[in-house]
């Protein structure tokens, strides 16, 4: 990935005439406003580790696998939100990982825990590196020096049972190298979160995923049957052999959204399914998002069966941001109301009726139908996103996002209280602003709420955005919504916690923690406040 | 409950004249056998609890709802397996919770935690008492005395939000309590465990049950969206009002089977959904158990939506145990083969659509319908199963149930194992055993098994199944199966546990224990080794 944005160098989005002409005239910035600073000209932190520390280090994964220099340290510095992205084009000198390790065992990985705990060295793990929320951000804590512990040698699909449609895959395996090699034996895993290209199935278990199929396949803890956890006390290989048991507390829920705090993820047991006979996919178009939440409401308590759900609201309807090739120009197509996307898999039969069924609850429920194209035209598109950010920042836009979940009758209150304190803490720094929002997962009994906020920068742009997200994760905490619903607590939600569990909550995870890291090595400053 | 039997005295099964034969002829026991105890000749333990605990726990509780009474201790002496049963019907002093209490309210729970947390006194959470694994056992461990904490009074409906298809259920509603709440409202959980009847709310949540509509409705796990615990250390509100985060590691799942070592449940907040329009069924005959289960994998794995799925294998085919009432009487009507029950159920069309989708991969897998009559008998007689035990008890048969879980390509060779061990044992014994088994719970890569042994009581019965049920649990670890699926640990898995989760595993229980409960006085001797 780019050092200093989203993705593939190669695919760099640049911004329309009409996007151009919105962050110009409506929030009243330019490139001009932004300091734009080149890759030679960022400043690394020099590496604090002791060469007796580098040299036991380079003794277990060998020279080859363990990396000082600041171009190895700089990818690993942070993870890609806005504040990362804003801090990596910053002339002042920049925090980073003191070394970067890629050990290629579980064993390997025992040893550089137990080296790092005797001699008091923080490791964060590191998969694909795109936390939103600071997850793997190099916090020292009261440590010496910090490792980045990058897992993309855990690269092999372990096996594949075809009869129990079960996958063992290496935390390190980004999604699409986990899909081609499912894919090549007939089958899929399913996971597609934005972060899909980039991110590791590892990750996917750490921070307890959600992906843009969630309706159809479920959340990535619904797929996991086994997980294999190198922790400083030993390797822990949790999930029977069977599907479910009823032996205790299910403890791979422990480790699920562990965030590398417990031990290090190397290995995941997940459902797989055979490549699907079919995809059908159609658009609809609601009135209103009230209306669209109420028909996304029947569709899931129904059951009838779709892969993907999602409603975006009038303003991202209308920027057209569901597909973001268009992004800001109100083109004539773009439909008024409310754009929503459906799709269907499975065997042919079975996805005909599953889209039928469907169909039939969201015309019941003030639904018209687009066709398929539109909805199509999401799917090719859908991974794209995130390379917008970059020019809009580029150009002196803040643009950022954020997400919660609530129950159903909860719904269009927090989205309208989410809404306001954005609006109100974007005035405040003497900037206009658009919140867009979507819902993307669906539950029974509640849906997931998906905010873009895009105004201006107005001085320190990340100070700006800090306090307008904890005034924002203030009201979610006050109003019946998640700290997070896909993204993952590290640095940045932290502090959040103990309201979102209690702190009787806390005390349980300290002593899990305590209990698996004695010394405290692991990705400190993240998850437990 | 009987307190020396299953279920509603009223209700008492005897032995048809087939029945009698075979246990007769085929076992060579007969009621001459059995030591028949009357209730008046059962001697209880008499309660160690000092008058000054007494009278410290009726000033919490108030008089009203505290006993010592012998009638009240006895019913609590513990659950409902086999020894339970046999152990009530000793000549020699049985042991006893000291006192009955019934606390009202989660302060009440909190102010006898705390007493008991002082002066050391166990506390023994008490829901149906339906236990098959001890436990409910009123060991005392190291403390002076044993509470038996019933949780009767919680039984309100909280709450039930229609919108969000969601209900706060008091942990000590039975099943039928529960349901019939619900459907007042047009809402039902659907959640039917054999112990349905008189199993709790809270001890569904506790030992990670599963019904027997499971494959439409999810394991009780499944359902839970919310628990409130009472813990020596304070109330644990557990699951944010929205359906799903990714705010850390979800540690509802803690106390999804703890079994009254961390806390006290004392209400449930869970997902429902509409009395369903249809409820359908077909019965299905396969050639052989190998087909049968190939064909359930094929449905689960398909996703083609029954509520109820479950094969019996050739032996409890052919003793018609699949409906009880007839069981042991060869009829002319009893097919060969292995007998299976489908149903569906939803609104009308999908339940349509269900049915025909999962019939013709029953089909395409060598199935045969046997129409819709045997399958609704069976979902008639569902629950009187557990009724049949007490006259073969009576009449010197030995018969217990045992279940386990592994994966689809596992579940021949497990089956096979475990049949073998249970004959062994009873030979050893010097007793012919008969060995049924069904499949009741299927998953995408996976199944559990479900066995039923019945052979005679030779001396001392109780030492008899304990050494036959170890050598069968040894048997479950080393061969890829759980020690237990939906039964739950209790005093009689206890010590399988570290094989189970592993050392490191044990530690983490052990460590959110002292968190919780650091005087160790919630249900001493169960779940955690």
């Amino acid at each position: 990935m780019q050092w200093d944005g989203w993705g593939d160098p190669q695919h760099k989005a640049a911004l329309s005439a009409g996007q151009l002409a919105m962050v110009n005239d409506l929030l009243r910035v330019s490139a001009d406003d932004v300091d734009a600073v080149a890759f030679e000209e960022v400043r690394v932190r020099p590496s604090a580790l002791a060469d007796a520390d580098r040299d036991a280090l380079a003794e277990i994964v060998g020279e080859a696998h363990l990396s000082t220099a600041d171009g190895d340290r700089l990818p690993r510095a942070g993870g890609k939100s806005t504040p990362d992205l804003l801090r990596r084009k910053s002339r002042d000198e920049q925090d980073a990982p003191d070394a970067v390790v890629l050990p290629g065992t579980d064993d390997e990985i025992a040893a550089v825990l137990a080296l790092c705990a005797e001699r008091g060295i923080a490791v964060v793990p590191f998969g694909g590196g795109t936390s939103v929320v600071g997850g793997v951000d190099p916090i020292r804590d009261r440590f010496a020096a910090c490792l980045s512990l990058d897992l993309r040698r855990f690269d092999a699909l372990e096996s594949l049972d075809e009869t129990n449609q079960e996958a063992v895959l290496g935390a390190g395996l980004t999604g699409p190298a986990a899909e081609a090699l499912l894919a090549a034996r007939g089958f899929e895993l399913g996971h597609y979160p934005q972060s899909f290209r980039y991110a590791t199935i590892g990750g996917f278990a750490a921070t307890r995923s959600s992906g843009q199929d969630s309706a159809g396949y479920g959340r990535f803890d619904d797929m996991v049957r086994g997980l294999r956890v190198v922790t400083p006390r030993g390797v822990l290989e949790l999930g029977r052999p069977g599907p479910k048991n009823a032996a205790g507390p299910d403890l791979r829920h422990l480790f699920l959204g562990s965030e590398g705090v417990f031990g290090v993820i190397t290995a995941v047991r997940l459902r797989v399914h055979a490549v699907p006979e079919t995809k059908r996919y159609e658009a609809w178009t609601f009135p209103d998002f009230a209306t669209g939440a109420d028909a996304l409401r029947a569709v899931a308590q129904v059951g009838t069966g779709p892969t993907v759900l999602r409603l975006s609201d009038e303003v991202e309807t209308a920027l057209n941001l569901a597909t973001v090739d268009e992004a800001g120009a109100q083109s004539a197509a773009a439909p008024a109301g409310c754009f929503a996307v459906t799709a269907f898999e499975g065997p042919a039969h079975l996805g005909a009726e599953r889209h039928e069924a469907t169909a039939a609850v969201l015309r019941a429920h003030g639904g018209t139908s687009l066709g398929p194209e539109p909805a199509q035209h999401w799917a090719e598109r859908r991974f794209d996103g995130p390379y917008l950010r970059d020019p809009l920042l580029a150009n002196g836009a803040l643009v950022e996002t954020l997400e919660t979940a609530t129950s159903w009758t909860n719904l269009l209150a927090l989205k309208q209280a989410v809404t306001e304190t954005l609006q109100a803490k974007f005035t405040e720094f003497g900037s206009v602003s658009l919140v867009l929002c979507h819902i993307s997962h669906v539950y029974d009994t509640g849906a997931s709420l998906y905010f873009t906020v895009i105004g201006a920068q107005r001085g320190d742009a990340i100070a700006q955005w800090t306090q307008t997200k904890a005034a924002v994760n203030d009201v979610l905490l006050a109003q019946g919504g998640t700290i997070t619903h896909h993204h993952a607590v590290g640095a940045d939600h932290r502090a959040w916690m103990t309201d979102e569990i209690g702190p009787l909550g806390v005390d349980i995870l300290r002593a899990v923690k305590a209990t698996l890291d004695p010394s405290g090595i692991l990705n400190p400053g993240k998850l437990i406040p």
